[in-house]
């Protein structure tokens, strides 16, 4: 039993509301249990220089947390003046795990910019982002369709994100909250397609190591954590979304 | 009558919601009708370096936007790497607000941090970031007086803000919303205690100017609108926290 | 009576020295008592992106101190990096004050930058920096006007600010400098036109509120303290040029 | 067959230098094919504020290249003034992956700081700094132990760190250069211990997803590189010092 | 003849106005012809962490321009948050060259700030910042010497700098103005105490070379213009002043 | 004798490693005794903003040290977020020496990159950086010449650095290592042509001064050290780049 009493295989609740503000083409409020992120999507029509001319879209993430997310205050990035390296590798893997499952050229010369904003915070923090961001994606996408002509639906398949652990007692829990992730020995972050590919798979012992067998054991819990989710966002998306994303189609 | 179908002296509707993060000493989601601002207040034991040794607090704030708060993405001031003008001006005008309404005294060497994140922005955010950042401020200082021996409670007053203007019209209307303030001639930010006096009053002629009478006009129109936001913190913060503010003994 | 001898209602002396620099089209070191700036005005034939494409011109502002204008030195904010927000506000508040009294349509698309340089501060620099800048860009104008065909003479109305307050004995009083500004329990900046219509008006209570009354006090003072600095800048910019500014052809 | 004559699971040419350059307490050359990597561990005898008093040391990592270890120049990052998320990315993965090795109590309280620059670049500039990186290390502990009495040999284990992927054929690879890295559909860095445990395990698609299957594959041919990257680092580091590290005492 | 018609070897006029400023322990203002420079000299009563504990002062110098100090505006480098290589290298000049003439064990644990803002350019901007400066610094130390017990008077010497160059004619010439300046093949910039003998010589030819000949002339006009410059110093300076600085006790 | 055995005016061993980087147009490792440098030459087939549309070249320089080059470890400027004064001073010296001997308009539009990276420094990094670099752009320049029409061969004439100074018993020395340096009262620096003409000359005392007799004295044995370069230059580049450099169509 986790200090939560969860079974060490068992979600946090996982709550996804839609349209969460009125500004942004695509918007969700996502929680994680306690860790709650507003992520939007907002569409550009053009694309940063390196990819201008090329006849493909962009998608990039940027990521932040309130000063009062997290228990102690923390210094804003805007004072500070730069943005700190946990940020931008966070950023950086929003970013290529939508990539992953969205096709470029469908998109057309477009940048979609994804805000994951966390409000509060309790572990999890970028796999509840990732999660939220490709709803708030393909709504965004969703509305864009519906306005221009695109040759395809961009959107390939479904995408989300879930930790992994091994607690101090050596056994694999699944979606760490804080307290657990503060005292895991290793900590897995792992995103899949809703056809079970990974599209990234992080691994880290916390000045610590783990074996082959713990990864299988991660990697098994986790299958089931991203199942669950991406059951949530096709509730949340609606049945016509849903198959539009699902379709053959495009691939 | 108004774009939205407001008098000239109407509000929109004000809602302050307690306690809405987990973290923080002191935290409200404040809404100005679409205008919605997350207002945190967190306690630390200590000054900045100016302030040491002379056994009093200090009282600071930071505004920030989401990036999709507005209709159009806006960058990120992290990913800038410094503060627009606008950013320090506001959060200038917070903290010296709300300063002018605490005992400084009394709250011993200690620092309250503001923070306002604007999660969505439909003009008049300064002005209920003020008004938010009030109750957030509140709760918190409530909160350290159970804790810590404190000699007087250190919260003198009431304190809120409101927007008034002149429109294109010319005549003066009150809390404006975006649409409003992008074609008001004049725009005033009144920032007053619960006993009506003021405490910052900003009126800027946008690349116009006005005469004494619109300026007497605003500030009618604004002290009534001053009155209405108090009586939503009053009614927020109960009766018990309320009677500590208007209390007589500390003045 | 005041530190320096002045009635409560008394300005200090002004002084503005035309044409004080080789190179700028227009310059003017002004003095208000022992505050001293330096006033640049120079013409751009283009104006910043977010006005391209209008026909209209821009007028902005920068202000900055020499690290010894004051009596302990201050650090170079070019050695630091970055702007304060003092400074953000102040060069805020002159360009946009100066924009009041220009026809920006009539100067073409063109930029007016003003540098307002403190080499010698005590109380007011903001107000002296407004009132010396206003004569450095009605001198640049003039130039231009002389050199290119415009439409119309771009400046419409007189400008000028100074500052009123209420010193610690409930008096208010007018052009504070530096030792009255520590001690004013509020300090109000009013920059008004020849006209005698407000363009800004900033009052803050400093860790204090003030009355309607006091509001009205201040104005007044404030009132016949611009009417004295406008009376400076005529006579400095010679009959021609106020003829034009005050000709009724523009509005 | 590869388009350097490799079989799939073949490492490029390792080289470690010892004692590269003069002054730092431990420095290699590494070269993984035509990448070399100049690998210097200094010694400091503090450590950073967060966690001074604890009795503990700290391993923290610094990364570059030269701007024209690439084939096009680069942009040097200090001309930028900021670190790019892909230093950080990397600099933050050193850092950690040479903690875990590492028993930071037997350390002491210092520092030691890795650098990592690379002066030329051909794919894998990662996982060879990080390969070079902990023989620097290690030779600059092992003076450390012999200048100063330390209770037990801090390296608790051998250190490397491999590439695999899985190319456009749809092969797994090993140690890819850059021209495979370039095309590959997923890269996947390997981070694993003398005792075959891994440290860090971070497998990315590139606009792609990979099997679980193709994950064994990859993880199967990095465990081997790994082992060959670890006899050179035993051969360039002496029997002694392996010795040390590889002493059971320590755990 | 030259531009302005002077002869080769004739400096401009030279102005050094004592006391320029009420706040500066130091002050100036220095014109060579319609090169004009505020220089002050503050002293701070400790010295950087690097200094610390020796017992020793230190000297340091910051230079700037006015925006509107050139022909055209110069961005301020406050606005572009960083400072620019040549402004370093002046700094740095100006620092250099005084420190060479004061003893620092004399002044003690102080530092002495010297500000060079240059008003109006015209060529030879930092040769008047450092002869400007060591007049400012000198009444600086005056003024220390006169309310603390020094055990020496710390300044040993005069100090001036000059330009000379050689124009597109082949012919050597003193102090250049800006026109001359921007055509001269070779720029040489030349400090030197009183005594005659060199602290900084630095000679560039500007995309040309010079002869070993030609820069014994330029350093034979450089000698004359140094000694025009010092008996400018000294009869601001006065007989006083003058006589303990170059008075051979200290040495 | 001086501390390594040299006589006064000997040169420490000088070896410049020719094509050292793989991917650089022109690249070289250069030592001066045991500093080394890391020269690179990149071309890039356009000028910077303000050459643009002139139909001539640039050339621009940047330098900089790993962090352990030195016997203590400094602080990355890209981690500091910028570049120091000192750096800065080099670089700008760099690209000017090497524009002296470069015929800009036969380099058509096109920039060459110099990269002087020290990765070991023991005195003389400037000088071994302008020698080396003068190696490394000529290989660039001639590969350049090999697959493009330029209507000269745009390099007129050899170009090295050496440092002479004076050291603390008075004495003339060329070449100083650190531990010179740092004693040395005088350090001068001179670049000079293969004809024997300066280019730079840039002599300082170390809060000291220096006599026209010392600095004779200096350009003698620099003038010495300048022609050993020169001919270890010769060597490495070859006789038909020699002859390519040395030939009199160009002037």
């Amino acid at each position: 039993m986790r200090p939560d009493g969860r079974a060490a295989s068992d979600m946090r609740q996982i709550m996804i509301e839609k349209n969460y503000l009125m500004h942004p083409e695509g918007s969700v409020l996502v929680s994680f249990g306690d860790t709650k992120v507003i992520c939007t999507a907002s569409v550009e029509d053009r694309v940063p220089p390196f990819m201008r001319g090329q006849g493909k879209g962009w998608i990039t993430a940027e990521y932040a947390m309130l000063p009062r997310a997290t228990g102690q205050r923390t210094i804003r990035e805007s004072s500070k003046g730069k943005v700190s390296g946990r940020t931008m590798e966070i950023q950086r893997l929003i970013g290529r795990a939508l990539r992953a499952v969205v096709d470029l050229d469908a998109l057309g010369e477009r940048t979609v910019w994804i805000d994951c904003d966390v409000i509060q915070a309790d572990g999890g923090t970028r796999t509840a982002s990732i999660s939220g961001a490709f709803a708030a994606m393909s709504l965004a996408i969703e509305k864009l369709a519906q306005e221009k002509e695109l040759p395809l639906f961009p959107v390939k398949d479904f995408l989300a994100a879930v930790s992994a652990g091994i607690n101090s007692g050596g056994e694999p829990i699944l979606d760490l909250n804080y307290a657990e992730d503060s005292t895991a020995d290793v900590d897995m972050n792992i995103v899949m397609t809703g056809k079970g590919e990974f599209v990234e798979l992080q691994g880290t012992g916390e000045e610590a190591s783990f074996t082959h067998q713990e990864l299988l054991d991660m990697l098994s819990i986790g299958r089931a954590g991203i199942e669950r989710i991406i059951d949530e966002q096709k509730s949340i998306l609606g049945e016509e979304l849903t198959a539009r994303i699902v379709s053959d189609v495009k691939s």
